[in-house]
């Protein structure tokens, strides 16, 4: 049987994704601000901490992607290849090391639903849409002075997020919160009662990560409630900054930090 | 940290599903037909072994479903409750015992996907249709004598099947194929490398169960290529039947029969 | 060339929809309520006035329709035939006849929407749910005392209506604003200036309707703002009820009732 | 009452589409090819002919757009600016002048479709997809030599089209099908009866265009049956080239050529 995910076949050609390496370009608009610091303890279960510095840092990041494995093949049949995304970003601390970890995400294709169940990301479907540059300007932002960024995240039929990013100036970062190691949860709940059949706690990162110039800017950010979301939960004390950045990624597998169960 | 599913938050509110049990109100349309047995050994991973009677038999079902935990909050948001499904069933025998297996399932919502991995169906997002009953027949067939309904299945844009199903009489079943309790694969490939970091044979089925009148019918089925999918594959050899029925459902969990890794 | 509505062709198969007469079966949620008459005014261009009794009344209906034409070849490829939508109805008086106007609706499928350019329904793409009985109560309501129903409408990735009904009693009728005959403007804007190339104000409803008993009940109903949407305009002030029916429909054209560009 | 488009209302606000100028910022994936020209002239109706030189050319054009209106609002709020479409263009001949004429075209977005009524473009829905250029190479084509595209479209759940490109030179056009004053129909059938009650053929396009360079190379393009589409009817017999461009348009009203009823 192959198949590097279900469903495992004689070929392994009908696997939702393939074996990483997972390549990615795309564009990412990241808007970073402050919360009530208790507010994301409750996202960290044991044995993660809250940072030491900065604890209550969010990062919200919307990412407009391409992406496929090492053959290039999904690259031709686009409808494979290209997906969008908003997660929620905040930072944490194992064993005296920081971490980032992504508390809530959303994407809009199965593939990377599944790559997310692999990577420990906790993936639901959501429709994100952000603006794109083009050289063009009739209808389009540039990534420079005055350049004008929307970005929105709804799921369920409903609004979740919206944000407006105005450029105004290369930045040395596209900010801090997502810029350490994942510390992420892998669990599968037991197919016979409460308890998890299996848990992990593993870290990964990009193998290889090539970014262009990054922007900043100001930036206008609005939560919304929802019954089967928490992010406004994770209310907006204080906008740090708004950053974009075009990037190029690729995803190699992490490491088994701690057994859980 | 509370929550079935990721996200787990301090509620427990975002999960993407709930704690079974899972209840379910829906109709099932069921195309029977015979492939060849070496195709259908092809995805019987050990320790299943091939059917002793009638091994090559497949079933092909569509679902169009309501579904809902305990408290049917579901129900009242309902872009909650509503999904739609196909997926191929086979049988497979383990330690003597005959088991239904699914091994290719298509559904249209991330909480459908989230319950599959649960389960061990490897649901990918797919795009299925199925005719309606209606107690009006302006532009609905009845589950009756010469009841026509159609069936269809796409994914990445391309439809992979699709069914006419003539209902003709009652049937004291709606097919064999998928009667048996589940045997499912419950995989999830290490952080670290090719091998499985958890992996285990589970069965299960429904807790309770109530169906309608089951009708039969002539069936006429066509299954197309995709260079994702093998369904296809699953060559049809002859056609055994179709199948219309009513259905109420709950899950609650099964019951691991091996662990692999 | 031939073919009803565009892309015409030597066979007039690519029709968008085809030649009424057009074949109805679905399920009707209305809920009706009175608004402040002057919104409703702004909603009728002359030589529509306000109706003379109740002109503050509205009715908000959700459908479930599945559809096709006289060869009923959609109902065998389901994804041509089924569809959901959401639409708000006032009355209106012309030349001393009240007839009903349908001034804001929401589908979810191209060939509805050139349908209701054909018929004057001002029809955006949107999402519509709303929760179907089944005869298996597993995960559904039944059409009868204490039957739950929800009800929601987003378009643009925002929410813009939600309606919770719970079922009474048997009634006479499912509401009376959307009762008559209707009264739509058919408007094609010039193409080279701000004035309409074609204007007209016809009349048209059901040629054969079959109704199944009509329910009653308590509903809870909310609307939501949206930059690009004025439902939420019409403010609920006072509900009147809420409705279930089931029906079959025949529409096949209407009449010209004033010649307006 | 205001509004360019329905639903007309008293601000005008709540309209599909707002009045010309639109904006658009995009890039354009052409394949050009020659077909029986008989074909041809079965999709042009009275009083078009075709055009005289090469009459069996067709350019099947793949568009990932941005549009807006002139205040530029759609921008920030993209899931109302951004929108992707295919569509077929041939060429004909009305009074002695050679225009362009989109046969068939697809688009994914409500407020494209509208566009579409008024400008006399046939649209439907449909899923259309092209691989985007980037400027990390991980999962993306250069505009360059080498640089490899794929294109997709499917309607129905069918697909219809797919096309790969790999640029090899820079070219001073990308096609010349598409490359005259568009000729279309804007057609409103009578409500009454199978005569249009409104007919007339305009002519229009860009009254700003910029493009950047353009590139040709070789392209591999496949048409499939569809029971509703009538693509697959202009047979590929010559692929003339594929090109790749970057553009920006504005298109802002037509004249009418000729009123038919």
């Amino acid at each position: 049987m192959r198949g590097f995910f279900y469903p495992r076949t004689a070929t392994g050609s009908s696997s939702l994704i393939p074996s990483p390496p997972w390549h990615y370009s795309g564009d990412l608009l990241t808007v970073e601000y402050r919360t009530d610091p208790a507010r994301v303890a409750e996202l960290l279960p044991a044995p993660l901490e809250l940072a030491d510095s900065d604890p209550g840092a969010v990062a919200l990041i919307w990412a407009d992607w391409q992406s496929c494995s090492t053959d290039r093949a999904e690259l031709l049949d686009p409808v494979r290849s290209q997906y969008k995304e908003a997660f929620v970003v905040v930072r944490c601390k194992f064993q005296q090391q920081t971490f980032s970890r992504c508390v809530f995400i959303w994407v809009d294709k199965d593939f990377a639903v599944a790559r997310g169940v692999h990577q420990g990301y906790p993936k639901k479907l959501g429709s994100m849409w952000q603006t794109r540059p083009h050289p063009f300007a009739h209808a389009a932002p540039q990534i420079g002075p005055g350049g004008l960024f929307g970005a929105t995240l709804a799921a369920g039929d409903r609004r979740l997020a919206e944000a407006v990013l105005t450029l105004r100036e290369e930045s040395p970062t596209n900010g801090f919160v997502n810029g350490h190691p994942m510390a992420h949860h892998r669990v599968y709940p037991g197919i016979d009662s409460g308890d998890d059949a299996f848990a992990e706690l593993i870290s990964s990162g990009a193998s290889e990560f090539a970014g262009g110039q990054a922007w900043r800017g100001d930036v206008d950010l609005k939560l919304f409630e929802s019954p089967t979301e928490e992010l406004a939960r994770l209310e907006v004390h204080e906008v740090i900054g708004g950053y974009y950045r075009q990037v190029g990624v690729v995803w190699n597998g992490g490491a088994t930090l701690a057994r859980l169960a």
